[in-house]
């Protein structure tokens, strides 16, 4: 399957009603401090508190009637868990969420009270793809993956869209990179809407599959993951990274302590709470400032869920 | 001089182009706590972070040519001085800023990058006074009050009339009492252009200055200022204090722990960066949920400069 413009129009549309349209906020100071002009799309605005709500609404959304009476079940640290909760509960599904016992406490919190059904898990991807497919064979439940399915794709990518509609001439968006789904999404929605608008990956020097991915062509894994961008571990799929190879520029990658200085920034100059991995963006727009001089560029401000007795700073 | 509807009015289009009209935010779970329609009425995304911005604008716009020529200076902890020093900034203006030594970094920072002249003193009202008067002398500069100028005041007032222009219904607007400008203001305004919209004051048991004056009909002070609100240590002034006798209708104290419960509350719900002294007006709703259950409710977050390196969670 191919998506066109259609698709992405028609997920906009299907998703509407059970998603908020996030405000895009800009920062005088820290337009300075970049040298360029910088919008930031705040999906830590949107429901459950990160973008993860588009895509796991439209896969949910898309299934038959029968699929949504048997249940959704997924595996994942966070946000995707919260998401697949609250789309599954807004819309009448049973959500079956497998957690790692190593995901932060606040977002499991969450799943809890979107009514997710909560199956913890050794933080390992064998423990959390067994102990998921073994719902789906005992409760007939379908398996959303949080990055690597073609409709969960398409829903992330209109975050972009929203903002490509608000700001047209864009050269530029930046969003992080973690099991590739927002920016596999974000590159067709530039790719269809934006009037040559490039598309660039972020993510830590401590988790660089996808950088390492784009160089030798194929999907690698990473070397290690000791990383504060929590929702950045994972690594790209199948589906998503021949999107990423045909329609991302470059994937641009950033320190711990980057990501910590870009958090603190965004916190204290826009008043908004964001999650490390939002930062990973902001950061490599500064790294790279002199690259991006003057240009107007979008920032996909993944999501907000920061547990607050573990800040950085 | 007694203020009427076409003063605020007047007020609020003189200062427009020089303040942002802020955003006003719902929070389902919020709502869903306190059994009532909250609406947060976001001074935390005001230029220089808080509400102060608009009185002090105010007040410089209100200046002849030949006061202005001559600059402003002030006395403030934190937020008043920021404005004061943006507001000069943008108007051509000298400030002169006194600040005591315990004032927040992040505040003076604030301040030097408005290039304000920051004098710093003794943490002493009689020490802040005594630097100010001193300033006014030597340079012949306007003395600007953080909170007992009816310019001020007026100013303050425009963020309540903001959020009755967007919700004209709302049964009540809770606001923190610090100096009292925020609240005389608000109370203006809700008199003024509210359907029968009453004004509560919200303040800590350990800085219940407002709440005892109201009690025993003169102006009282403070006998502990021991609160995390550090916006709300001042008291109130014969300028305000008939306004507020007038119009407010109550003032709701709360303890530290409901303060800093408030502050996570909002932090964790809306994904905002509130300061202390804000979060006391959710914590005033949160502890009087049966009075206000089912009601409209308005609340200024007044400010969102919080110290990251100092957080109470």
């Amino acid at each position: 399957m191919k998506v066109d413009s259609l698709d992405l129009e028609a997920c906009h549309e299907r998703i509407k009603p059970f998603v908020h349209r996030t405000a895009v906020l800009c920062s005088r100071l820290i337009n300075e401090i970049v040298g360029a002009e910088v919008y930031f799309k705040c999906e830590n605005f949107q429901r459950a508190g990160a973008y993860k709500m588009r895509g796991a609404t439209n896969a949910i959304l898309q299934l038959s009637d029968e699929e949504r009476s048997s249940g959704v079940v997924t595996h994942s640290s966070g946000n995707f868990a919260q998401a697949v909760a609250l789309g599954a509960l807004s819309l009448g599904v049973t959500a079956h969420i497998v957690m790692p016992t190593s995901a932060p406490k606040v977002k499991k919190k969450g799943v809890e009270e979107y009514q997710g059904i909560i199956y913890e898990c050794e933080p390992t991807l064998f423990a959390r793809e067994q102990t998921a497919n073994k719902i789906v064979k005992e409760k007939g439940a379908t398996l959303l993956h949080p990055s690597n399915d073609l409709e969960v794709i398409v829903g992330q990518g209109t975050a972009a869209k929203e903002l490509l509609e608000e700001h047209a001439d864009l050269n530029g968006i930046l969003c992080p990179v973690g099991g590739g789904g927002l920016i596999a999404g974000s590159a067709l929605a530039a790719h269809y809407f934006g009037k040559n608008c490039k598309v660039y990956g972020a993510e830590p020097f401590e988790a660089d599959d996808a950088y390492r991915s784009l160089q030798s062509g194929k999907i690698e894994g990473n070397e290690t993951t000791n990383t504060i961008a929590d929702g950045l571990k994972t690594t790209l799929g199948n589906t998503n990274f021949p999107i990423i190879k045909e329609h991302v520029s470059e994937i641009i990658r950033v320190t711990e302590n980057e990501i910590i200085n870009a958090m603190r920034l965004i916190w204290e100059r826009t008043k908004i709470i964001v999650e490390p991995s939002s930062a990973v963006a902001l950061a490599a727009l500064i790294r790279n400032k002199a690259y991006f001089k003057n240009q107007k560029v979008g920032i996909i401000i993944s999501g907000g869920n920061v547990d607050l007795s573990n800040l950085p700073f």
